[in-house]
């Protein structure tokens, strides 16, 4: 059975999630395409969209004139399965927005470090 | 660098993907319930709920009345990282339903077999 949570393999991601998450605020389309797994079986299910392969994944973020919406973080759980596999699932709210979004992502350790391997976000329907 | 795609652990995935889906169609919550990791991390963000925990996955299942709308898988890939780690993705529309949906799945090896650690389920905007 692989080791769950072991604390140093956890700070490991959770230092990768926070880059994410300053990548994204910041439409730091380099960072952000350098934290996806360049590779074919990458997948990101996005809020308004499904794309299949990092050239996918890269075309939609150059396409996104201003990048994501700003967004708070609610709730945020990292769990690492053995030394180089673990997931970041993270409930957030968009600015002036009344949808709780929700963010999973899977990473992997690759020989050049921590990439994300699939992704997906949603949006609930509205509760205000 | 953990092996991507050997064909032997990607055929183990996609029966228990298989699996999975009958269950579901079939609202056969135990084998649902089996099918999840029994553990405090395991996560399901569905279309209309975030649940943490097991027991918060099984009471949800446990209170579906009728169980998941039916739905047809669109396409669906499954990709494993090393012998004990997997992920799948699928898309699929449900029975009368116009959006189209996603669902993402993180399955570890545990001493029990294969688990679902966690899910996302979404449907996307209305494109008809």
């Amino acid at each position: 059975m692989l080791t769950i949570d072991d604390p140093a393999t956890v700070a490991e991601l959770t230092e990768m999630a926070d880059r994410y998450e300053t990548a994204l605020m910041a439409n730091d389309v380099e960072t952000l395409d350098a934290l996806f797994r360049n590779a074919p079986e990458t997948i990101r299910y996005g809020v308004g969209e499904v794309l299949y392969g990092f050239a996918e994944i890269a075309a939609f973020r150059q396409g996104r004139v201003g990048g994501s919406p700003q967004r708070r973080v609610l709730r945020r759980v990292v769990t690492s399965f053995g030394p180089d596999l673990g997931t970041v699932n993270l409930e957030f709210q968009r600015e002036g927005g009344t949808r709780i979004g929700r963010q999973s992502q899977t990473w992997v350790r690759t020989d050049a470090g921590w990439k994300i391997t699939c992704a997906h976000v949603s949006l609930m329907a509205d509760i205000s």
